[in-house]
């Protein structure tokens, strides 16, 4: 994505316009899903009236997807003060609970490629909340740990995210989250190889 | 995302070969969720062993984000031969069962940046499966049809994400399913303005 394309990005809701100051091209994956409600007054509306949806309706993978972008969007709107989006979350918090992290490790564990994470841990220390450490015993590797403003950070969003999937989770009880979580633990089982 | 750090990512698996021919500059969408379990050997784990997750993993939020990493990866595998990834196809299915559709609304209903409609559809034109027609009565904007090409590739690729998407939800029963939907749909709900 380059930085044009990512100035173009329409925007006029308040959301929207927070969401796009964070989908900078250092950070592709801050652009990932929603990434602000597209333009859209009031955000993401996973059912807009008088559109056919066709076989979409019909298929689990987009009914995540739907939760996804508005799960994306309540995250990006109530972290905005940090600038912080959900990539950006989970790479820190991974960070500061496994010492001596090198890249390719938070890459497996995130799920994403290895050139995703050279540029989500540039913009966190382009952020000055993430530092290279050379790794012991490895000149050509190094290790990931959170700066003194990292730490900080990380434990004030971390509040915040908590509130924030309070609030994503508030329309269901305690049995039904637990169901939830449970029944997408069991979805797209691995194929035999 | 330059062409470069594209090129940079690693990958091993043949998911992940297959993920990365699709992770062009052209369609950031395409690197998206997971495009292709960052070189892990047989694809994204979502509790990578001797990894402490944190507060991630009593995330709701966070549970969704390994659902989707591991369908979205399936579906990269299951589509390969048309090289089309989840936001291709469902731009694909909501032009085909919405005439006269614009790029904005597009962009509206698919919950991404007008500047990310703007590369996705960039991206099928190129692969001549959609084209842009002059709009009636509005001569700065077009609307988006599907090409002779465009509605055969998505005749076939519809029943492979059908056949995908079972599988994704092959260890559910029926009942557990709509449960699952039921939950999706209620989180996340609007906050008040």
């Amino acid at each position: 994505m380059s930085p044009d394309s990512s100035d173009a990005a329409a925007g006029t809701s308040k959301v929207t316009r927070s969401a796009r100051t964070l989908r900078r091209p250092a950070d592709p994956l801050a652009a990932e899903p929603a990434a602000g409600g597209a333009g859209a007054e009031g955000g993401f509306d996973p059912h807009v009236p008088d559109i056919d949806y066709g076989v979409l309706d019909s298929l689990i993978g987009y009914a995540i997807r739907r939760a996804q972008i508005r799960i994306y969007e309540d995250f990006v709107a109530s972290l905005a003060q940090w600038q912080i989006t959900p990539p950006r979350f989970s790479a820190l918090v991974i960070i500061s609970r496994n010492p001596k992290l090198k890249l390719t490790e938070l890459a497996h564990i995130l799920g994403i490629a290895r050139s995703g994470a050279v540029l989500l841990v540039d913009a966190l220390q382009e952020m000055n909340l993430v530092a290279r450490r050379p790794a012991p015993g490895d000149r050509r590797a190094y290790s990931l740990v959170l700066t003194p403003a990292g730490k900080r950070t990380l434990a004030a969003a971390k509040q915040a995210v908590i509130a924030h999937d309070a609030h994503v989770a508030s329309a269901l009880t305690e049995q039904e989250q637990a169901t939830l979580k449970s029944l997408l633990a069991r979805l797209a089982p691995p194929r035999p190889e």
